[in-house]
């Protein structure tokens, strides 16, 4: 009955990486929370202390930095397999590399009705996500986003319901529905134009939110998923977490005012948490693609 | 010598008050967070327990609420004044009230390239601010952003500054300018078309800072300020707070990479913090009108 | 090739429990953050948008609430299994329970030299935390905390390690080592007298970070881990997470003065993050134990 | 009727400083964020961009950390008045300067019952503040606390209040009251034992808090802030910022459970926020004293 070291990887996380693109007068913007991590036979490290196999976690954000200038940031997830594969395949006891952006979006300053050339404004909606993880089983690449805040007025349910000794709810047919969705979704292929599918699959998701009459979250969620996965052969697998933001009618009665549906406190906690997985019944193994480091994507 | 009770103001801060709209087909949307505060003669609540003259921060609350649906929130700075009013002018003791408004922008869902009629996106850039203040000495009405965060790529300076025997720092005539702005604007007026105006007044910001070849941040914040003035008669003041959130070029030279102003580091802190005033020299008096209470707007 | 639901689970996060004992002049306090989630044969609701056997996470909060009072709150592990027990055996169609709870410390006011019977001071510390899964395959518990900040001003070194074209620290023997800890321990017993066990885990791993002469944060995880299993036979795995927080000597020689370890600053971004899973090498299968659903513990 | 430039200031926020003394084997750790800001001629920046008066906030950030080693912390109030003091003797073109600090307490890791000479945990109680001015008029000290989190399980009322159409709360005389506190107190020397009177001054508000049967949280107030100037003569003004933490008793009678005062639920939006100044009716002139730049003490 020894005690001994399991899972262990270690990393440089959070690494705020600003690359500007300014060949042309109209200049560019990339703007990435890039967190890394390496797996491999860094036991030695932890059971005495000997540094051998260990890259600096100093060394990978200078990696990150060098990388947004030498290879460029076209999309967060090719910038995660140029990392993650460098450490992999040319630092020698490195096994594993797992790579986890965040890219927040912005949009071009409007002067006089033109875009303006080298100045934006933070567009501060839902931060894109990609993780990266590269080792001998393959390459896997997630693609996702966080914080996309939405809401509908009306085209919400919740009735029929189980109920036991505890249960006060009463049913509805018409509420306001919100979330602050978080997705990710499984590539099964590294050869995918990122920019145009990122964009695609926050257009379906946006539109089943608004369109499906909602029998509850977790329906919606379903057609969310199943609905990009019939959209996109190379999705093997959605992965969806939606708080239930709760928006509770306040009761004006006492102050002889009808309230139809018009006015809302919107409660912080405690709040509903719905999770799911939509996925194809034929996905490859998707290996240590769901292994999380920072957790931050 | 005595120890007597100096300034007070008592109320209830964010209330989270959304209205929703409902009359057509096309819903619409406001979001606010709702912050109230009393003045008054409140001194016996303090020296000795009295609550005769205090109306408790849950009916504020509950105002709040009823005036939502009562009077409607058509912009924040009248649902301001709606309320400030009120507990002047109808609640008997109270002699001031302060309404400080946070609103959160929503923006349509596109759905098969049409605006949804009652499915938003949070917007999730600025958030609008308004603190109207209602006293024996008049009205007076704020309004104001803050987190709009905006970010030049070129354009930007800073030379020719003093120099002691701490300094180190460089010149530079091109480097990246951000900031998170903070800006509030003092109308002498209640008779405005507050949604046209606030509009008008984050487009000449933005104008300003992109436009102007920048030698300080004081620089652009004097020229934002200026143009608001010049453009609108009836705002006699701005002020101005904007944090310079320092981007620093990486040096990539032991890599033998070249760093022309491309690639860079956020910073969290510290950060330069600059600040402002600007006003009319006839700007009339301000009253209560930068007092805080929440200090949300 | 069909697509299909995967994993899923839902329930109520955050619940703001706090319970006081009031049955003697000297109350006792406990609060408490509460999530808890249900895993069964949801599929219809996701599917189908058929909620028959959807317990509504209100009823989730009403029951955290109401065991708060006719369970008590004796210990979070407790609680938690309390809970989770209810949720399987009590409602008929749920298959599984995951209850994660936070628990934040007061301490008691001390006026004129004594504890005080009904005041307190939030402590601040650490946030101590418990995970309870209950399922088919039985009840695992999970205890542990984090935000445990810890610092050492000397007694640290990192040297020796791997070298690239992207290295350029330098190696130290003296350096301040300080991380905000999360640690989580897997029990194989539930008949643990867990606030003795908590504090007991608390003091080994703060003793080991103190007194380890720590080549690397890794290896200071490593002795911290087996310490505890060595102490303690009904735990069979430590789970620890820690960034570690720079503090980066301030180079004062521009100023004429020397920096022999004295001054710093403490950075916020990036930092490192290790991990490592420290266990028997005869740990029982962990089951559902490490599936998250809030993830707040 | 020209539009000319107000009030400003410039400085540099955050400042993250770790102040280690290892003279002897025990070190002492001190852990500040410090804020400046300067105040003068500094026009021309705004209006020409001209950058001649303006010492760089770098400069102003390297200070800090050189004055940490040359001048030591000995106390807050005095680190800050060290480098006021510097910036307007010492800097030409500066008039005045603001400077804020925040300090993080640290308790000493107690090892085999035995405090360690260089090991800390972070206390994570209240951080404790002071804000210095130095200008023409004098020198300013402001001391202070925030977060300090303050909770009774009784001994706390509301009655009597004022009732109007909107008021639909019920009296009590048995209540939560908890707060989150915000304190200032303004000397009128800068020969105080700074660490001392820190001490006093907490432990009195904690001791009126605990020890008045409360009518509201206003009469808490002015308790707090009379009882610190009855006790330190050179204390002369107190300012106080108290939020409700509302505590709202669950309603358990649908589960068939009594709810005397011991299950609640703690709410995070709204909550009541209570302000007031309590001083000596002969206090000097404050000058700038209250006149804040970063906001953070």
């Amino acid at each position: 009955m020894a005690i001994i070291l399991g899972d262990h990887q270690y990393g440089k996380a959070e690494n705020r990486v600003v690359r500007i693109y300014r060949d042309a007068k109209r200049h560019e913007i990339r703007d990435l929370n890039v967190s890394t991590a390496l797996r491999g036979p860094f036991d030695p490290a932890y059971l005495s202390g000997d540094q051998t196999n260990v890259l600096p976690t100093d060394t990978q954000k200078n990696t990150a930095f060098a990388f947004a200038k030498s290879k460029g940031v076209e999309s967060i997830e090719d910038f995660g397999l140029d990392l993650a594969r460098h450490f992999v395949h040319d630092v020698a006891p490195v096994e594993g590399a797992r790579i986890e952006v965040e890219e927040y979006a912005w949009e071009r300053a409007v002067v006089d009705g033109v875009e303006h050339d080298h100045t934006w404004l933070r567009k501060g909606q839902e931060i894109r996500t990609a993780a990266v993880t590269v080792d001998a089983t393959g390459e896997h690449v997630i693609g996702g986003f966080k914080n996309l805040v939405l809401l509908k007025s009306t085209g919400s349910e919740f009735a029929g319901f189980l109920s036991d000794e505890y249960t006060t709810l009463q049913e509805t047919h018409d509420r306001v529905m919100a979330t602050s969705l978080v997705a990710q979704w499984r590539f099964t292929s590294v050869e995918v134009d990122w920019e145009k599918i990122y964009a695609g699959i926050k257009q379906i998701m946006v539109r089943e939110f608004a369109t499906l009459q909602s029998l509850a979250l977790q329906q919606t969620l379903w057609h969310m998923g199943r609905s990009v996965l019939e959209a996109y052969p190379f999705v093997a697998e959605v992965r969806l977490k939606a708080p239930n933001k709760h928006h509770f009618a306040v009761d004006l009665s006492p102050f002889e005012l009808e309230n139809p549906g018009e006015v809302f406190i919107a409660a912080d906690r405690p709040y509903g948490l719905i999770e799911a997985t939509v996925l194809r019944d034929d996905a490859p193994d998707a290996g240590d693609a769901w292994r999380i480091s920072a957790g931050l994507a």
